[in-house]
This record gives C-alpha cells, sequence and structure tokens, in this order.
C-alpha cells in the first residue's frame, strides 16, 4: 500500500484542471489520508497548448486519449471527457479491459451503460466509481451505498440540477419569466448555450437512474424515467405557488415496490414539483443539489452542497481516488452485477399525489363550467382554483387548480376529456405537490 | 467473506432493541449489501426478563457484559451501554484485546478514550466504528472522512443535540421561555430527567471533539471544548435575534489553523449562535441535526436528519457492521493513530467575529451611557442596540447589543469593566454570530 497511485487524466476541461489543482494542492493531506501518493502520470484532451493555468509539462501527453488505456505507469484512468458513448466509452472498456481502475464524472455514460461497465470492472477485479456523476461535490453516492446500507430505502428525490434550480429560483426572486432568467444565467455561466439537457430534465434523469439503481438494487434503467423540464413554467405558476404555500422546484423522485410477480416496478421521475415551504428543499435556491434519502430505520437524511463546478466535482473525483488507494472494495451499485434485479417502470395510473393543473382558457361564459365539470366527471376533486388575469380584459386567462389527493389516471381522464375542447388555448401544465 | 458475520450485543436500551429489530427486519437487504449474514449470537444487558417487544430466546445471554469479549462465536462487539468509562470502557478495551472489532453510539467514551481505542485497534488489526456516536443516524463521520477525503476542512460546525435544538425551536414557535419548554419536552420524552448534559452543550462538546478529530487529524481534545449551553437564553433574545433576522441555535464550532510553531491550534466551541435566516441551519427545528463541512474544493457540504432515536442511531451502527462485513478497513479517525496531532486550543483573544450581547441592568437614567461607554473604551463598535421593556415601568430592563465585527479580545475587555458596575443586574449573555 505504500506505492504510489498512479493516475491517468482524460480530459482537461473545468474538471479535469479542478482535479490537477487539487491533487496539486491538498498533496499532503491526500496523502496523509490515502495512505500513499496520488500522483498523476499521463494526460489526454483535445488540445494540449491551451493555457488552463496549471502546469502539464510533467505528465506524459498522450494524443490518442484511448491511449492511457494501454500505459504500463497508470493504475486508474479518470475520465472527464462526457458523453455516453463515442471516445469516453471507449476509453472506460480499454481501462477495465487493461485492468486497470476506472474514475468517472460521466452520468450518462453510467445511466446508459453503468451495468455493463460495472460487470467489466468486477470481471477485471478492480473498482469502477462515480461519485462526481450525481450531485457534484456532495458524497451521495457514498451515503446512500455506505451510509444508508442498513436501511429499506423508501424512496429517494432531490434537486440534481443546478441550473434548472438556479433558473427558478431567480424567477422566484424577481417575478421575471423563464425565457428572460435562461438568457442572464447563460450570460453568467449558469447555463450553457444549448441548455436543453439541463432544462428539460435529462441531466437530472440521468443522475436519477444512478441513484435508483443504488437505492434499490436494480440495474440502471435510464430510459424509464419519465423526464420533464422547467421550460413550461411561467413566473405566473410561482407566484400561484406562493400564494398556496409552496414554491416550484425541478425534482428527481424514485421508489419502488414489488409487483404481483414479485418483481421490482420502479418509479423514476424528473418533473416541477410544487414543494411545502415548511420543507427542507424548499429553502434550496441557486445552483445547489440536494438529495433526500428516506430510509426505514434512518428516517429522512439530507445531502446538500454544490452541484457543480470545478471544485466540487474535482473533489469528488479524488474521494473516489482516496477510496481506491486505500484499498477500499466498494461495487459500484452497492451489489454484485449478477444481483442487481431487472425492474418494470411502475405503472402511475393508480399513484395517488395532488397534483397542480394550470390551464390557459379563453375568458368567456362557461370554461370554468366547462373544467369543472371534466374534472367532476373524471372523479378529480378540487382543493382550490385560482383564476388568474382580470376577467374584463379580452384574451386568454390563467387558472391553477390544485386537487386532493387521489390516483393519477383521475387527472389524465380529465385532461383527455379537455384535450379537444375549443376554450383551452394551449396544452395544460400538469405538476405534482410534494408530499 | 461468504462466512456470517457474528455479533455480541451489549446493551438492550431503546438503541440495542432498534438493531435487533433493524437486522430481523432487513436481513435480505443487509445480506445483499454485506455480501454475508449478519447475525447475533450473544447478548448482555441488565435486566434479562424486562418486556422489549423483541425476543432475544434465541441469543445467548451474558450476565456480565465483560463476557461477551471473550466468546469465540463472537466478530464484533457493539457496545451501547453508555459513559466514558466504567464497564462500557472496560468492555471496548477487552474486546479489542480479545481481537474483536467494535462497534459503538458511546460519543463520552469515544471524545474521552477515542485516540487510545483506536490506537488498540489498529494494534490488533481490527475495526473501531462509532459513525452513531455522532448526529444519531447521519452518516457524517464517514461523509467528513471519506466523502471530503480530497479536501482541507476549513472548519466544521453543525446542531449536534436534539434536545437543545427541540427547546430552541419550540421556544421560538410560541415565545414562551426555556423552563417552561423544557419541562414539555421532558413529559414528550424529547429531553432526560437530567437534562445537563443536553441543554449545558456537554454531550454537542463530545460529538464536537470526535468531528474536530476527523477533519483536522488531531487527536480528540475534549477536554478543550469551550462548552455552554441553551439554559441562560431567554424567550427575549430569541424575539430580539428574530427582530434582527436571525434564530438561535445551539452550534458546535471547530476550525485548526498552524501556530507560529507549525504545531495546530484547534479551535472548539459549543455555544448558542445566532444565526442568520437566509442560512440552511436555521430552518433546522425540532430534534434534528445537521453538520456542516466546509472544505476547501468541495465547498459547503451540508448532512441532516435526526440525531436521536432508536432507528436512526440503530442505522448507523448496522452501516458500521455492513462496512466491516465488506471489509472495509477505514482508519477511525482517519488516519492511523500514529498520524494523529496533538493541537493546542486555539486563542481566541484575537478571533474576529459578531457578537450578540445581553444585558439584564437597571432602569435608571445613565446606564446606557455607562454601557456604551465600556463598549467604546474597549474599542467594540456597535452595530444595533435594543433596550427591550417599558422604560416607564420600575424595575431591570433587557439591553441588547449585535457588534461589528472585531476581536473577541474586546468583547471580553469590555464586560471586564462592567463586572463591577451596580447597574448590571445579572451575568451578561455573549453569544456569537454565525458569519
Amino acid at each position: 500500500m505504500t506505492q504510489e497511485l498512479r493516475i491517468a487524466l482524460a480530459g482537461l476541461g473545468t474538471v479535469g484542471t479542478g482535479v490537477v489543482r487539487l491533487l496539486e494542492e491538498n498533496a499532503d493531506e491526500i496523502r496523509a489520508r490515502a495512505g500513499r501518493d496520488i500522483r498523476i502520470t499521463a494526460v489526454s484532451a483535445r488540445d494540449r497548448t491551451r493555457d488552463r493555468g496549471i502546469d502539464i509539462a510533467s505528465y506524459a501527453w498522450e494524443d490518442e486519449m484511448a491511449q492511457l488505456a494501454a500505459r504500463s505507469d497508470v493504475d486508474v484512468v479518470v475520465e472527464l471527457v462526457g458523453g455516453s458513448d463515442g471516445p469516453a466509452l471507449a476509453l472506460a472498456r480499454g481501462a477495465l479491459e487493461g485492468g486497470k481502475h476506472l474514475v468517472t464524472a460521466n452520468k450518462a455514460m453510467i445511466a446508459h451503460h453503468g451495468a455493463e461497465l460495472a460487470a467489466q470492472a468486477e470481471q477485471a477485479g478492480v473498482s469502477l466509481q462515480f461519485e462526481a456523476a450525481v450531485a457534484g461535490g456532495i458524497p451521495v453516492l457514498k451515503g446512500l451505498r455506505e451510509g444508508a446500507a442498513a436501511n429499506r430505502v423508501e424512496r429517494v428525490y432531490g434537486i440534481l440540477n443546478g441550473t434548472s434550480n438556479y433558473i427558478l429560483s431567480a424567477m422566484e426572486k424577481t417575478g421575471r419569466d423563464f425565457t428572460d432568467i435562461l438568457a442572464d444565467a447563460q450570460e453568467l455561466g449558469y447555463a450553457e448555450a444549448d441548455p436543453t439537457f439541463d432544462i428539460e430534465g435529462v441531466d437530472a434523469a440521468h443522475k436519477l437512474a444512478i441513484l435508483a439503481a443504488i437505492a434499490f438494487g436494480t440495474r440502471p434503467d435510464f430510459g424509464a424515467v419519465e423526464t420533464g423540464g422547467i421550460s413550461g413554467v411561467r413566473a405566473a405558476d410561482i407566484a400561484q405557488a406562493d400564494a398556496l404555500g409552496y414554491v416550484i422546484r425541478l425534482i428527481g423522485m424514485t421508489d419502488c415496490a414489488a409487483g404481483e410477480d414479485g418483481k421490482p416496478r420502479l418509479f423514476q421521475r424528473v418533473q416541477p414539483y410544487l414543494v411545502p415551504k415548511s420543507h427542507p428543499l424548499a429553502a434550496v435556491d441557486g445552483p445547489t443539489n440536494a438529495v433526500v434519502v428516506e430510509g426505514n430505520f434512518a428516517g429522512r437524511l439530507l445531502f446538500q452542497g454544490a452541484g457543480a463546478g470545478d471544485g466540487p466535482t474535482a473533489s469528488a473525483v479524488v474521494a473516489d481516488l482516496v477510496d481506491i488507494a486505500r484499498g477500499n472494495p466498494a461495487a459500484p451499485f452497492g451489489l454484485p452485477v449478477a444481483s442487481l434485479a431487472s425492474s418494470s417502470p411502475a405503472d402511475t395510473a393508480e399513484r395517488r399525489n395532488r397534483a397542480y393543473l394550470r390551464f390557459v382558457v379563453s375568458d368567456r361564459p362557461g370554461v370554468m363550467a366547462e373544467l369543472t365539470a371534466a374534472m367532476r366527471d373524471a372523479g378529480v376533486s378540487i382543493e382550490s382554483l385560482i383564476q388568474h388575469g382580470k376577467p374584463e380584459e379580452a384574451g386568454d386567462v390563467l387558472v391553477a387548480i390544485v386537487t386532493h389527493e387521489g390516483p393519477e389516471r383521475t387527472v389524465s381522464d380529465a385532461l383527455a376529456a379537455l384535450a379537444q375542447s375549443d376554450c383551452i388555448a394551449e396544452p395544460p401544465l400538469v405538476l405534482r405537490v410534494l408530499g
């Protein structure tokens, strides 16, 4: 154990340079805690000469990233390139094939190919770790896999995308609309030029699929995540929610129950939720992430911190390296891959919750009667209804409804009945209330 | 690794019975995650026949707790008896001497004797784990030791005592005074018949000493924790704090810096703090615990959950057992004992912060002039001052002062100058503002 642990780094973007800086700045602490030095021996990135504010002259350079996996002076390959397939996946496979440990921050790759890679790691007798793939610097995978290891996990949910949370909390504070705030966020670097993955829930869905697999001992099933984003949320929705005692947060939520055949039915949803103001997640604003793990003995555990950024992500990457240096043999998903169950998606028709429905309707007599009759006929019980906008004005108005708890099926039925109505000006927004 | 892990349980109070229930109810999950069965083989408690709602007939019974350490059918001794010395310590030493792993929830014992026991465990090549000793079900020791392992820890602070937090948040909600709420808390089971350890900060100080040792790689030094409690906090203080934008929480706070000789100067304080309402700890109410770890790369990590109770504490105890079953070789304090530094207590005289000072003064002319002159002469700069109470009434009134940031020395000097004043009716309350 006194030999140094030798690292190859693929990708020198913000996270990669963060890892270089961290290993340098905290070298003393890391040596003491890991029991040996952790040293970068080789790196690869797109551009060798770009100024990154770090000195990479002492590391061997590989033009071809895949070559890192073949080097004899490397014990661990750290993949920080991104993308679910392509070069990242080729490197990951190559590294494990070559008997090297693999550490990655690549949520898309793990969500899509995690089980395959974990099986390969198991066979090769090496570690596969990806703490940085979920919730940045927050050690939530470790918390779930090890800290909560004694529990039957009842559900896991949280704020998994910093960009969306930044936008929603900025909308909340300023009263401004989505597109305005998105433009600001892009300017400030909180949102990317193409923000689709963040604002449409895909990034959160990647993370949720990983959390679900670890929580419930199932194979990651990204394809089955019901995925929605925040682009349909208006300032008016946030104002209605506020008036009713809620904030709106993009939440990834997962739980799991045995079906009639005994096989697991996995519920995975990413969607804006109405979060009661008294709930700890309501106080989470800006680009922060927070994950709640509910265990049958631990109760409600909350893990909160920075969900992205070079420092926090590098912190998680290097925590994995320290674990490997210490010889900690954690299974990536908490169980041997052969023990991971195949799940089916849960049927949500009978899932009970309260819903928030927002309609944009023509402002004319009879509209409210049509809306409420459709609710009644489908068996949806209305808890509160706010008609937003001044009825004397011409044009469309907003109607927001919060339902009593009931099966999701009834809401779907009501919306189906209203789908052909000419009083509905655009597709309604349907959110759930976090209970 | 496929052999079962055999447990001896010392103590069958609420936590002990919780562990028995957990190992039974979650046996399938634990077997899958640990890779083998975890089975209780022997137990010991004060009273064999008491009805605990669990069946202990299948476990060997030892009248003498110490005998558990001598049994050949035991791999791990779980000590849930409590007390820093006496039978608990004797059992712990005996178990490690006998080459058995030791898991304990005993914060007092670890705060006082942790380094000695860790050294003994190291020599014997066995594990010593005590996740349940700090913050109940929250896996914060693991989070700090492993999750934040890549960081230079800048400070650790948090709400470490559920009883105090319950009382303070109940005072906040009801406006009632400490003694009233304490009586309620005792009736409801949130406070013990003798609540001294909880309300005077001793319990939190035990936990803080353990957190500090892991965070900074120092030997636990409970004796050096500056310890204060909540019994001096009045409803009026909470009202003043509220008016100024704060809540009051009992906070354990630790940081560490090298002294001029290069040796660590450890700051450890348990005291009620004024917490800005926008800080995540301000939203933590009831018997919840929450710990913030600030790392130089991870930024601010928050771990929150139930700080006590049979379920959460059992969850942490069994997480340690799962770790042992998996063969995870974590050093109890994150470093080999020989590498733990001896620290000196930090000198707080030059420590800069904002202070809350509350005086009970005679209601007569000249008092305010005397108070403020003492502040001025000591170099204390006043940010806000509230005189509470109706000046036309006879008797004493409250004066609350929040200072600008400055060295603690100046506040001490001002109080020393006022110590002999006959206008001060009782010793002033001095709190700090969490910054």
